[in-house]
């Protein structure tokens, strides 16, 4: 791209977050972020499919990297631990936490949005419940573990962002998780033999 | 409703899933769903809004009632098994468990209705962590039981729609839990003490 091109997609997410703000996803259009961005429509277009997708570009390029991690990790034989450590693991913080907060704001304030959050959410759990499996994972565990651990880390998220970053997202990860443990119903842990988790006794 | 009305919305729903099933979900009209179910299409719009609530018009009322027996539950003070008992308990083989599963692999097969599956399960979520609250569970508890649990269900559910209803729902729910009492990271359920859950050894 040209040299003066670089930084458009920043300036475009900035200023269309600006907007979604003040009037509302609804009553903003492309022409709006991109005049406010100070670049053509034809240059929005080229980064971005229409305004939501402002805000879930990188969704697709996330999902693919959180999967191959968990196609890479080392130990997949605590599941739910893996799927949550690769969550906890990855750089959410690349935008900057002031923009994730604000873009979880205006995707909380519009159904629309809200729910193409939920679909791109459940897009990762569906990858991690077939990459689990790939690792020998049983189906029933890999599911479980796919979609508790993408809940566990979500409300983890949530608590991260609101919080601008300031705590550990590992920390709030692993403060949900032990939430969890106190819920799951006493001396049910464990009951269930697994010839797949040995040795878990840390 | 006149007399010879009696049966259309459950007419309309088994045209609609015979359509979707043969011809999918985007090239099935509201003119053809009448028509097969032996109707007008301005008694089709008596009963539902768009095609696709042909699969979701009970959500809402199910969602109220959920959250309810959450309200109403005897004991929240194990709010993890207090959701899935709700889940568990509720009266979902109504329709018959045949439909379910064919609405459920109708819902499956097509991205749109999945997404509005995923938004009305969202929604039960967001029902049961307000419920949750203003029973005295604790904003983060409340959190991750009413999405874990959630979660747990939506997979015993898959299971039992899967096999056409034979096994016990409840027995699933029970068998999830198992599960994930098992994944759950060993040595720190009880970790996080906390006043609401006394005397849990059961």
């Amino acid at each position: 791209m040209p040299r003066w091109e670089e930084g458009s997609a920043d300036r475009l997410t900035r200023a269309a977050l600006e907007l979604f703000e003040e009037r509302g996803f609804e009553s903003t259009s492309v022409v709006e972020i991109a005049d406010r961005a100070r670049v053509t429509t034809r240059t929005f277009f080229r980064y971005f499919s229409d305004k939501a997708e402002v805000l879930f570009a990188e969704s697709e390029r996330i999902r693919a990297a959180l999967v191959q991690e968990v196609l890479d990790a080392p130990d997949v034989s605590q599941p739910l631990r893996a799927v949550t450590a690769v969550l906890a693991g990855f750089d959410w913080g690349a935008p900057g936490t002031e923009v994730l907060r604000r873009r979880q704001a205006v995707i909380a304030a519009n159904p629309g949005l809200l729910e193409r959050d939920l679909v791109k959410q459940h897009a990762i759990a569906t990858g991690f419940v077939d990459a689990l499996q790939r690792r020998g994972v049983e189906e029933g565990e890999a599911r479980l573990a796919a979609r508790v651990g993408t809940q566990v880390f979500s409300v983890a998220y949530a608590r991260w962002v609101e919080g601008d970053g300031e705590a550990d997202l590992a920390e709030l990860v692993a403060a949900a998780m032990a939430v969890l443990g106190a819920l799951v119903p006493p001396g049910r842990a464990g009951s269930v033999a697994s010839p797949t988790r040995t040795g878990g006794s840390s």
